[in-house]
C-alpha cells in the first residue's frame, strides 16, 4: 500500500507519488508564466501519527509518521527543527499579552525556517536518485539548500537575485552550492529555475511548485501544537512572501486536527511589507488570487515577491482559518527588529521581525485579542542581513582604554 | 547546607558562595595586570546528578543538579544548550575517522558557545541582585551577554576591541547592550573591565575571572557525554583563546567521572592560531604558565588573546587529560571554514573551524588516532564574520535571466 498520495488543492484530484509530478497536470494547464501557481499539491499520509510521542516530534521514528518518508535515513545528517517555543516574558509584558509565545525558528541549521523544506525535498531527491537539486530563492532557501546538500553530498544549484544580502550569498557559496546570481527579480529567478530544471534534468525545489516544500514546513505547526498541548493555539502570526510557510503551517494544523491530535486549528494572520503586499491586498479585496505587485521592494528582502507563487492556496487557507492579513511599513519592520532583540534576545532578520510588527498592527486592527493564545514566528536570523540591522543602531565611537573614558560614556 | 562551594584551582582552599568573590584572595595576591589569572575558582556541588536523566540534560529540573543554582527560574528565558551532536558522515569519510562527531554549538541562542557562560553568570547576578553585568570580549561573549540580558531584562555593558567583526558589533547593539568599543586589544579591554567593575559596582562576567563562566561551559561536556553514552569519548578538539572553554569542558568531564556517570575523561587537544598561540607554546615548553604574545593577530578573531587569562588552569587540565595542543596557520583555518561547510553544512566562524584545522594537524602529529572516538567543537557561527568567509569563495558574476546564460555558467 502506498504510504501517501498527493492531492490537488484546487480540483481535489488524487495522484500517486511520482518523481516528475510537481503541480496538478489538469489545473496547471492554464498556468501563465510569472503568475501564481495553479494546482499546487498537498500530501495525504496513509499511516499518520495517532497519538503524541513521548519524545520530541523531530525524532526519526516520529518523522516517518509525520512526513512522506519511508526511511528517515535518506534525510541529510543535520538536526533540522526542534526549535524553541519561548515564553518571552518581557515581550508579553510590553504587548500586554500574557499568552504569547515566540517560535524561534532561526535556530535551524542554516538559520532559517527554509531548512524544514530543503531537508524533506533533498530526502525525496535522494529517494528518486536525483543528485542535482535547483532552486530559485531570495536568499534563505538557497542557503538552506546549500547547507543540506553539503551535509548529504548532493549537489545544489541556486538562482538568486544579484541583490541578495551578502551574508546569504557568502553562506550559500561557502557551503559549496553552485550560485547563479541573476540580474533580475526573485520572480525572474523562479521562472528561470523552472526552465533550467526542465532542460537540464535538475530536481526542482522551487517553493510551492515542489509539494514537499509545503509538507516540510508543516513540522513547524506540529512542534507548536506539541509545545502547547494540551492547550491549543488561538492564532499564529506568519510572515508571508510566496505564502508557503503560511500553507505549510496551515497543513500541519489541519493534519493534526484530522489525526485527532488537536481540537481546532488556529487562525492564521499573515504579515507582508507594504511594498510587497500582494497576498494582503487580495485578502482585503476578497479575491481568490493576487494581482502582481510590479517592482515590489522592502527592507525585508525575504518577503520581496511580486507574484506570490502559492497565493491561491495560501489565501484559501488563511480564509478557512478565519484569519486575516496586515501590511506593515519598512520603518515598522526595522523598529520590530530592534524591539524583538531588546525584549527577547532573538536577533531576527527584517522578514522575521515583520511578524512582531504585524502583531502590533493586528492588535490595533482587532484581528488579534490580547488574551489570546498567540504564537509569533521568527523565521530567519538577523545575522543574515546586517545592513538592515545596522539601520536600527548608532555605532558608538571608540574610546581610549582608560576608566575616565568609560565613565564618560556610561554617564553620557 | 550550602548547595555548593568554590575551590581554588591552585591552592585548593575552599570558599563559601559570595557575590564579591571572583578569584582566590590568597593566590591572587601575586596577580599582575595583563598576566594570566592566579587562583581561578571552580565550583563543587554538594548534591549533583547521580544518574543520567531520562530527558535532556538542559531541562530545568536537571540543571539544578548540574549547576550551582537553587532555582532555575533565575535563568534568562532563552533556550541555551541542547545543541546537536552530529555524526557528519562526509567529514568522517574525508578524514578516515569513523567515530568522529561534530558538536554544533553554533546553535545556541546568540550563535556561540559563550551563551552557556553568559546564561549562568546572568542568573547568578540576578540571585545577587546585581542588575548591571559587564564583560570584556573579542565579540561573542559580548553578543551573548547582550542577548541573555535582553531576554531577562538585565543590563549589559560590554567592552570590545574596536576592530571586532561588524556582525558581532551589530548583534550586541541591536540586543540593547551598552557597547564600548575600546581603542586597544582584547587584553586592554579585559583590564579596563575589571577596573570599571570595581569602581562602578558592576558584576564582572570577564571570562575565567568569574568562576561561573567555566562552570556554565561545562554543560558542553555533559551534553557530549550524554550523547555518546554508554560509550565515552576518547578525545575532544577544543579551539582555545583564554582557555575557558578548555577548562569548562575539562570540568564537565571531571564532574561526571566523580559522580560516576562517565568511566574516564577524554584527552583534550587544544587548537590555537599560530599568531596567538600562547597556550600551545607553553605546552610545548612544558611550562605551567604562558609567555604573552604581544601583538597577537589572526583571522580567528575570537582566539586573538595576548595573554590567555585562564592559562594556568587550562594548561594543567590539558596535561592532566594526557592531551596536547597544536597551532594552525590562518590559511589552514580559512581552508577549514570552507571544508567544514562543504562537508557538513555547518558554517562556522574561523575560530570554530580552527578545531577542524587542528584535528588535521593533530592527526599528522600523532596526537589523535583515526580510530578514536573524537569530538570536534564548533563554537561560533560563520555568519558572525563574513569578511573572513568571503576570502574562501569567488563571487560569481551576475547573469542575465535566460537559459543560455545559466547553461554557460554550469558548463563553464
Amino acid at each position: 500500500m502506498a504510504r501517501f498520495e498527493l492531492v490537488c488543492s484546487e480540483c481535489g484530484m488524487v495522484f500517486s507519488e511520482d518523481p516528475d509530478l510537481l503541480v496538478c497536470p489538469k489545473c496547471s494547464v492554464r498556468q501563465e508564466a510569472g503568475a501564481s501557481l495553479r494546482g499546487v499539491l498537498e500530501v495525504r499520509l496513509s499511516d499518520p501519527l495517532s497519538r503524541w510521542p513521548d519524545g520530541a516530534v523531530h525524532e526519526p521514528g516520529v518523522l516517518t509518521r509525520l512526513l512522506p518518508l519511508a526511511d528517515p535515513r535518506v534525510l541529510a545528517p543535520l538536526a533540522v527543527g526542534g526549535t524553541p517555543l519561548l515564553e518571552a516574558p518581557r515581550l508579553r509584558q510590553e504587548l500586554g499579552m500574557p499568552k504569547l509565545w515566540l517560535k524561534d525558528d532561526i535556530r535551524n541549521p542554516s538559520g532559517s525556517t527554509k531548512d524544514r523544506a530543503s531537508w524533506l525535498v533533498a530526502a525525496k531527491a535522494r529517494e528518486y536518485g536525483r543528485e542535482v537539486i535547483a532552486t530559485a530563492s531570495t536568499g534563505n532557501a538557497a542557503s538552506s539548500l546549500a547547507a543540506v546538500c553539503a551535509a548529504s553530498g548532493q549537489r545544489a544549484v541556486v538562482l538568486v537575485p544579484a541583490t541578495a544580502p551578502r551574508a546569504k550569498l557568502v553562506q550559500m557559496m561557502v557551503c559549496g552550492a553552485r550560485v547563479i546570481p541573476v540580474d533580475g527579480s526573485y520572480d525572474d529567478a523562479f521562472e528561470l529555475c523552472c526552465e533550467a530544471c526542465r532542460e537540464l534534468g535538475w530536481y526542482n525545489r522551487n517553493t510551492a511548485l515542489n509539494p514537499y516544500t509545503i509538507e516540510g514546513k508543516k513540522t513547524l505547526a506540529v512542534e507548536i501544537a506539541r509545545g502547547l498541548a494540551p492547550e491549543a493555539p488561538d492564532v499564529v502570526i506568519v510572515p508571508a512572501g510566496d505564502g508557503v510557510i503560511t500553507a505549510g503551517v496551515a497543513k500541519g494544523f489541519a493534519d493534526l486536527v484530522e489525526w485527532g491530535l488537536l481540537q481546532r486549528a488556529p487562525r492564521l494572520v499573515i504579515v507582508q511589507p507594504t511594498g510587497a503586499s500582494a497576498l494582503v491586498d487580495a485578502l482585503e479585496r476578497g479575491a481568490d488570487d493576487v494581482t502582481a505587485v510590479r517592482g515590489a521592494a522592502s527592507v525585508a528582502d525575504s518577503l520581496v515577491v511580486e507574484s506570490p507563487r502559492n497565493a491561491r492556496l495560501a489565501l484559501a487557507r488563511v480564509r478557512a482559518s478565519d484569519g486575516g492579513g496586515v501590511a506593515v511599513s519598512d520603518d515598522a519592520i526595522l523598529g520590530a527588529v530592534a524591539r524583538l532583540a531588546r525584549l527577547t534576545g532573538v536577533f531576527a532578520e527584517p522578514a522575521a521581525a515583520a511578524s512582531l510588527a504585524g502583531l502590533k498592527a493586528a492588535l490595533d486592527a482587532g484581528l488579534v485579542g490580547r488574551d489570546e493564545r498567540a504564537v509569533l514566528l521568527a523565521t530567519g536570523s538577523g545575522l543574515k542581513d546586517l545592513d538592515a540591522a545596522s539601520r536600527t543602531v548608532d555605532f558608538p565611537q571608540p574610546v581610549p582604554p582608560d576608566l575616565e573614558s568609560v565613565a564618560r560614556v556610561v554617564e553620557g
